[in-house]
């Protein structure tokens, strides 16, 4: 490989210390910016839902006592269509990726799965803009994952120096521009992201270790943290200046659930197990329904708005037929608080959940004094939102589910808690419908735990997670389920058991093409062309023997390589017309990255088949290989390990005789009667 | 290797599951007695150190009026040096491993460096009970390393279901007798350990993780984790209990810090910067003199006595001769207030610092309202209890340097806060003296990040940390002035960099000594017995041919199954006529693990020395291998992500022409002049 020799003897060792600082600059940037669009998100949501409220609410008051509430329904369904109206027509017209909370698209990122245009700079833009209008249009999502979202994309934004959708270079950073550079900066940015949305920096670093990193390096962990640091530090700082007070820096997070204390009254739940198990069931129905009859983009935003006014209708719904009234409290905890038929100084409790962003509405159950809610408010409460929930997930709108569940955990807690004691309720309530859908378990009970404030809770809520775990995987397989994404080649984080009577012989794709060290221009072409063997990486034998025997292996040759050789003709003939060929490598291929042209693209005359390519220098001379007889579970480990894209398998003449991908791993699963194999889409 | 065939046809999918579940029963079963231990400690300390602190309170206060005070001085010195004796009587005596913190020996061990005796019963108890003499003797010492190392022992106990020391075989937990299980279960008990210490139950995680867990598993840090919040729990539980309020989980960790205000006025200081690298000069030298003077146990045990009647001298003169007098607070947070020459009302305020163990005085120093200490008392407390602290560190008894480190910075920072203005104070001052010592950067954040309880600091902190690591990085290099871990092969996380025109050939051990697949008994015995090759892994080749050239590669076969092998006398010939042989395999591996005999206790008959050995069926059939020409960094990060212990290196033709073991890559170490080879004592 081009890394292996050419580019490192450019760097001494004060190179190698520039290096490791631009990459502390470059933590830092992405923490900085990732806060900033944080903090932009959240002054953005703030003041339109604000404006929103306001307008329904002085019309509610309006009409109340004349008695023309209909108009206000009206106007509270059009205000919510209106700006869901926006948000989904930017996501299905300009950019379908953006839909949804992003999350599983960055796991995938982070996985080594590449999934076209998530870390584009038009997801970015469309994404914020996307997610401001579904909250703001009072739908039951949650703002935190398009946060994680945004954040990964800066990353791989800033750390490379240059905007390809812009066509700017900035001619800085060059050396990060390969993927695992990219990929470490991109787990900094999701980091980033987490610690913005939740306020938990700690959160944000096990998020990225959890679903990322799979080599642990400290001092990658170490600026994963400092991006994090420097995002919620960023946001908080922002924050206070725009709440007018600068300096009191009190505010960790968009998600802030205030300060618990110590003998905390209002029970902290969160929620799941049968009930987590079937939002997935209903949503994975839902999703087979809009794939058959809801695909094109016009009906997908008519959806959208149909659910925006729906949201509307029912919560106004269930404000009007609630007659829950409760004393208004002196220190006007309620932002808007809604008379309606109560009695003057009085105000409709259902209004507390329903006529607010869900952020706000957790933040309530979770703090007001025992009996703001009777349990009948709760309950139905619970019911609806649960529904709103499960239809909105998956709408194409730019939305997360992680703080729907939390309401609708927090609700169901709060229920618990008034039929049974506190405690016990601590204790039994806290099941989770977010470890259910979101599936990042280790990474959640420390953001939970950073998110109250308080340590105390983290066992109970750890005891309650592994339960809800456990439950969850019994009624259905969370991760598969999650829509598009089954044909993926995601690896988990071990060999499935039971795996170890496999050996790479038997996983292996065989057989494998080869190229020679020299090799000739046309039978490249040709083998980049073919479509049934779309591999990205090539050995390289030394000698191919007249009969079909497979050579010694030599090197390793990626697709892309091979692909800016064509490019720039680098041919054996042409190289003494041509001596200063050599001297651009580097750059070449840093500049293609990471779209690199198709081979379509590349013109090769008759003259040029007839060429020769030396592929010596550039091939990665040590790949990783294994024998035959090497199990399942070990050529896992050494992808998951490594972060391997592909790993050669050798005879014991270190002979090619197959290639072990991420697909070929990918493909065997735990099913019900112990270890199955899937059939993954060839894509 | 046995694990590799034999064992895992155990096991269906069921067994992977029970044993899975096996695992976080012990992970509970860790944590629940790491919390007992720190639990145990915590309340003997506090015991013992309020019956001294009463006794000598009371002495003083009868003579001051009287005028004997000399007599107060040589109670309190007495009753130091004879706690102090009991503790360093144990460690210099019995156990000399229990000395000092045990976290460079767990981190050795957690590296993958085996150290003996470090994980014994004996050691645990010894340390248990020299940390609670040091601490009552009023050392300037802190109880948490030793908290961490217990934590370490309690698991290595419990994961392997029977006590060697003890000579009792519960019969439990036998699949677990391995290195790899023994050390992923470690990791759970140091975390447990600093959980307990610090009452931060993720720093406690992230602390196995920077330092153990080379690769990345989510399985595993989650159990991890779970072992930490039981430890934490339990302590809390107890303790609660013990200071009779149950149920009131407040007091997390050993540490306990109280909680900080938003509008915290106190000054949260950690020390270091010059004033750390000093501390590690003068300890380097002290050392030096140690080992060449006092390298006798009861030498040892006088010098330690001697320092503690020192430092009931040096504190009582502080206290003598500070007038720095402060009025008594209503709400008595002093506990043993010395009023000595003050008015009435009023308090000896040098008393709050000296006459305490160090982590109350931390507590007090963070928490009194600003004014409680004049500048002169602060700056002459600090210089006095840092060459205390200097000396006491590395003395034979069994004590941590967080606390004292801790204490000496916040008495810096308390200081500068007067001196400047206290934001500037934060901001400057936070320098750290823990983070020279101990250098474990990040976990250190999330600690104190946890045991402040306020994530508003974690940015200051860091920034600080950060700085502190660089000045300290300038001035000296921590890890390798730590005594007598000179010539442990500890390998960092990254190879040195301008390491990559290293290459494997260059780096390898070579010749290697071979086995055949079919050996003669003598050649093996011959081979174990020689010292001068004292290799734990042999390469298994196929067939030598009869010139020197290497054979193929067929397997790797360990020293300690090997004399396992020959204990057994599994030998060619005695096949036929001992056919049960075979099916003992496994237990008898287990049962030999981890001491197993060395080569000379086995009796080799000369007739026997003409048998015929089979290891194919005992060797690792595919053990990693890499081409010669693999670079440097490339084998080193394969030793890191998956944990080995040697690597074999094969020519193109597979045949062994080399091996690379964990000493072979901590030789290479970056000084001033770049890359520097270390010649590491050949143990």
């Amino acid at each position: 490989m081009i890394s292996g020799t050419a580019l490192r003897t450019d760097f001494g060792f004060l190179g190698f210390r520039c290096l490791e600082i631009t990459r502390w600059v470059i933590c830092g940037l992405i923490g900085f910016l990732t806060g900033l669009i944080a903090c932009m998100i959240d002054i953005a949501v703030e003041k339109l839902a604000g404006y929103k409220y306001l307008a329904v609410k002085q019309n509610i008051e309006k009409y109340t006592e004349l008695g023309g509430l209909s108009i206000s329904l009206i106007l509270w369904a059009v205000l919510n269509s209106a700006f869901v109206m926006l948000g989904s027509l930017a996501v299905a017209f300009l950019e379908p990726i953006a839909a949804g909370s992003g999350i599983p698209q960055i796991k995938c990122f982070l996985n080594g799965v590449k999934i076209p245009r998530v870390v584009r700079l038009k997801t970015l833009v469309i994404k914020v803009f996307g997610v401001i209008c579904s909250v703001a249009g009072g739908l039951a999502v949650g703002k935190e994952g398009p946060m994680i979202h945004s954040g990964a994309v800066v990353a791989a934004g800033v750390s490379q120096g240059r905007s390809t959708s812009l066509k700017k270079d900035f001619k800085i950073f060059e050396y990060f521009r390969r993927d695992t550079e990219k990929r470490d900066f991109v787990s900094a940015g999701a980091a980033a992201g987490v610690s913005a949305a939740f306020g938990a920096p700690v959160g944000g670093v096990l998020f990225s270790l959890e679903e990322g990193a799979s080599f642990w390096n400290q001092l990658l962990t170490w600026r994963i943290f400092f991006a994090s640091m420097v995002s919620t530090f960023t946001l908080n700082f922002f924050l206070s200046i725009y709440h007018g007070k600068p300096g009191q820096l009190s505010s960790p997070g968009l998600i802030n659930f205030g300060r618990f204390d110590s003998d905390v009254s209002s029970v902290f739940i969160v929620f799941r197990g049968v009930l987590g198990a079937l939002f997935n069931i209903i949503n994975y129905w839902l999703t087979i329904f809009r794939i058959r009859y809801i695909h094109r983009p016009c009906l997908q935003v008519m959806e959208a708005m149909l659910v925006a006014a729906v949201t509307a209708t029912v919560s106004f719904a269930m404000i009007y037929f609630s007659n829950d009234c409760q004393p208004l409290g002196q220190d006007n905890t309620e932002e808007y608080p809604l008379q309606l038929f109560c009695a003057d100084g009085e105000y409709n409790s259902m209004a507390t959940a329903f006529f607010n962003t869900p952020e706000r509405s957790v933040r309530s159950l979770f703090h007001n004094p025992p009996g703001t809610y009777n349990p009948v408010t709760l309950g139905v409460f619970t019911l609806a939102y649960f529904a709103l929930a499960v239809w909105t997930y998956g709408l194409t709108v730019s939305a997360g589910v992680f703080i729907p569940s939390l309401l609708i955990g927090a609700a169901w807690g709060r229920l618990f808690g008034i039929l049974l004691s506190f405690i016990a309720s601590i204790w039994f309530c806290c099941v989770n419908l977010t470890g259910g859908i979101v599936r990042m378990t280790l990474s959640l009970t420390v953001i939970l735990v950073e998110a109250t404030g308080n340590v105390t809770y983290g066992f109970p809520i750890m005891l309650v997670l592994m339960t809800a775990k456990i439950v969850g995987d019994y009624f259905i397989e969370g991760r598969s389920r999650i829509p598009g994404l089954q044909s993926v080649p995601f690896l988990h984080w071990d060999a499935p058991p039971t795996s170890h009577w496999l050996t790479a012989r038997e996983v292996m794709s065989s057989p494998v093409t080869c190229f020679n060290r020299v090799e000739k221009v046309g039978r490249i072409v040709d083998v980049l062309s073919n479509t049934s063997t779309n591999h990205n990486g090539f050995p390289v034998v030394s000698d191919t023997t007249e009969n079909d025997e497979p050579g010694k292996i030599c090197g390793l040759i990626l697709r892309s390589q091979l692909i800016v050789l064509l490019k720039h003709k680098v041919f054996v003939e042409r190289a003494s017309s041509r001596l200063s060929q050599r001297r651009l490598q580097l750059k070449d291929f840093r500049d293609a990255y990471p779209r690199f042209p198709p081979i379509q693209s590349i013109h090769v005359s008759q003259d040029e088949r007839e060429c020769m390519m030396d592929l010596t220098e550039f091939m990665n001379p040590t790949p990783y290989t294994v024998p035959q007889e090497t199990s399942l579970p070990r050529v896992f480990k050494l992808f998951r390990a490594l972060g391997l894209r592909h790993l050669v398998v050798v005879d014991n003449e270190n002979r090619v005789v197959g290639l072990v991908t991420r697909k070929d791993l990918a493909r065997y699963h735990v099913g019900k009667d112990g270890l199955e194999e899937l059939h993954l889409a060839q894509t």
